[in-house]
This record gives structure tokens, C-alpha cells and sequence, in this order.
């Protein structure tokens, strides 16, 4: 069974979409959900869903360990036709995952209890993913 | 075929569980071994199982990557409720992986000669943690 | 179904292999494909596949994320019998990513318009790197 995802982003930052995939799965008994994200400036992360701070601090860290182009530390970019945060992006994109593997027992993924699933965009302005879902029954 | 491994950890560090993976798969044909960690402030990560130096370079790096809160240079930090641990084991759970597919040929994983299976422990108190584990036979 | 892909590298750097993949899957009908990377000092990437200025940033970001063991910074490193690019090449495996699985529909990968399949070695002298490849049919 697969699905494409269309998640629509705002900005820089994560973007949770845990119950659209929770309700594909569901009624599905047991298997393997594979999401992969068609892009290669945004990526997928699964983190604590429970404080809001949590992504702040995400975000803080991830900014901080690749800043944007005008800051004088990435002098030494040199693909930045889209911006300072094009280039970045791509960066944070090989950082983090793009693509994700659960379990699932009868219809329900094998997640934590604080796990979330989120899109993580990294380009400031508004795009729409495309997140492809396989899902593999046993 | 599922199964949840549980992995206790005495503080932040490697523990390899290559021989209990290898053991559950041993006997069951071809096929792919997904294994998913339910938690956010660890990771799963292959890596070189010869040398222990490997590790302690690993913890070594990550630890100067992404330094407690009590570091001045982590003074953003908000999420800190359980310590100066709590934030910087979400980022290194960012950075670092939380699945693994491995290829199964006649129930043997096809790691490579130096590939060990370690969990990634980045909490410093002891802890249970785990791991839902996913086959599926070609 | 499954394969072993062996890729030629020539010092560090980013070597496409999408069309090896997209070969081989080709006329498979849908499925998920899997690609694990037999060893710890080099990565599999998704990344932009049109300018050629991302993969010489990339190279950059991470070579300063990660300077080889004669950099001052780095004297903490204990693992160096192989040389200076040793440790901070299974560093890099650690960071980025060693396995990528891409739903396949009607014999063609869901990558997006822009991304090619890298295998991103880390050790500077010449390397037979082995990627163990998996398929599953829907």
C-alpha cells in the first residue's frame, strides 16, 4: 500500500503530521511504514511531541550549528543563487534523516509514548512536501 | 515476524546488541531486519566493533558537539526540566540515527566485517530502553 | 530480491550511483527498495543532483564539522593508527546517514525531481566500498 503526503510549510521549523499516518495504518494489522520525504532541503524527524520547548531548542541548535550564508562563518558557501538559507538547508538535510521506518502491531505504529513524527522544514518561505508512505504487511 | 528487545543502560555511552539480532534472525531465509528505538534521547547507530577507542572518540565528539546545558555555550537552552542532559540527548537523538534496515541473507545480516549494532545511550542515569524489531521473509 | 553493488572511490567525496538503482528496479512493478552500507567510514546520501556546487558546500560543512586529526581542535582523538582522516571519517558515519529506503512504483524510485542517490566516502586513499542492496515487492 502506498500514499503521497502533501504537508504545506510556513517557515522554518517542525511540522507534526503523526495522525495522518496513525490513520492510514490504522486497520492495517501488522507491518512496516516507511516514510520518505521527496526533497532535499527539509527532512523527517521523530522527537518528544509533549514540550513545546523541545522544538524550540531543536531549532535553536540546528540554526547554530549551520548558520544562514550571511553569517560571516559561512563565507565559504558558494551555492547560495536562492539565499542565504538555500544552501543551509541542504546541509541540514544531509544532517537529519529524510526517511523513517516503524513497526506496526495491528494497525497501530510501534512509536513511544513521547514520539512525534514531524516534517522539519528548512527554507523560510512556504513550499508544499511531498512525503511518500509505503506501508508492507507481514 | 516482531519482536521489542529491551537493552538496560547504566549512564551516557555504546552498548552493543549485535548478537541478539543476529540471533533472532538466524534461521529465517532472506530477508530485511528493521529494528526502531521508542524513545528520544537515545539513538541506533553501526559502528566499528574492533577498536574501543572508536567509542570513546564517538562519545568524545558528540559530547563536545553538543555540550551539557551547565555550558555556557548552551546558555539558550529552555527544556531542561530533567537536567542538563535532557535537551542535549533530543539533539544528539536528532543527529544520530533511531532506525536501522539491514539486508538478511540465509539468516545472516549482511553488516560488514567491522559492523557492531550499538545502542546509543545519551542519558547519564540508568535506563530501559527499547527497541521494536521487524522482519519480513522475500 | 537482492544485490550487492561494489563502487569505486578515489579519495573523499561525494559518488553518484542513482542509475545503478534505478536499473535495477526498473520492471519490478511497486515495492520498497533498501540500501545499507557495508562499513563505518563512508555514508549513502540523498542530495541535490543539479548543481555541483552543493557537493563541494557539503564536502566544506562537513570537513570543518569534522577537521582530520592533525587539527589542533581534534587532539582529543585517541583512534588514529590509520592517519589524521581515520576516527573523523567514522565520525562522519555517524552523522550521516548509512542506510536510505525508497518506495518504488511501477519500477521507478519516488525521488524527487532533484535528488540523486551519493555514496559519500570519508577516507582519503582509494576504497572498493560494498553496498548491500534489498528489494520487496509490494
Amino acid at each position: 500500500m502506498q500514499k503521497q503526503f502533501r504537508i504545506g510549510t510556513s517557515g522554518a521549523g517542525l511540522y507534526e503530521f503523526t495522525a495522518h499516518i496513525a490513520d492510514w495504518v490504522a486497520g492495517q494489522g501488522d507491518g512496516l511504514a516507511t516514510l520518505f520525504v521527496r526533497h532535499t532541503s527539509c527532512s523527517l524527524l521523530i522527537q518528544e511531541n509533549a514540550d513545546p520547548d523541545v522544538r524550540r531548542d531543536l531549532d535553536a541548535f540546528f540554526d547554530r550549528l549551520v548558520p544562514t550564508a550571511d553569517d560571516p562563518s559561512m563565507a565559504y558557501l558558494t551555492h547560495v543563487m536562492e539565499g542565504p538559507d538555500d544552501m543551509p538547508a541542504h546541509i541540514k538535510a544531509a544532517v537529519l534523516p529524510i526517511n523513517l521506518s516503524i513497526p506496526v502491531i495491528n494497525g497501530r505504529m510501534q512509536l513511544g509514548t513521547w514520539q512525534g513524527i514531524y516534517l522539519f522544514e528548512h527554507r523560510r518561505h512556504p513550499h508544499h512536501r511531498q512525503v511518500a508512505a509505503h506501508f508492507s504487511s507481514d
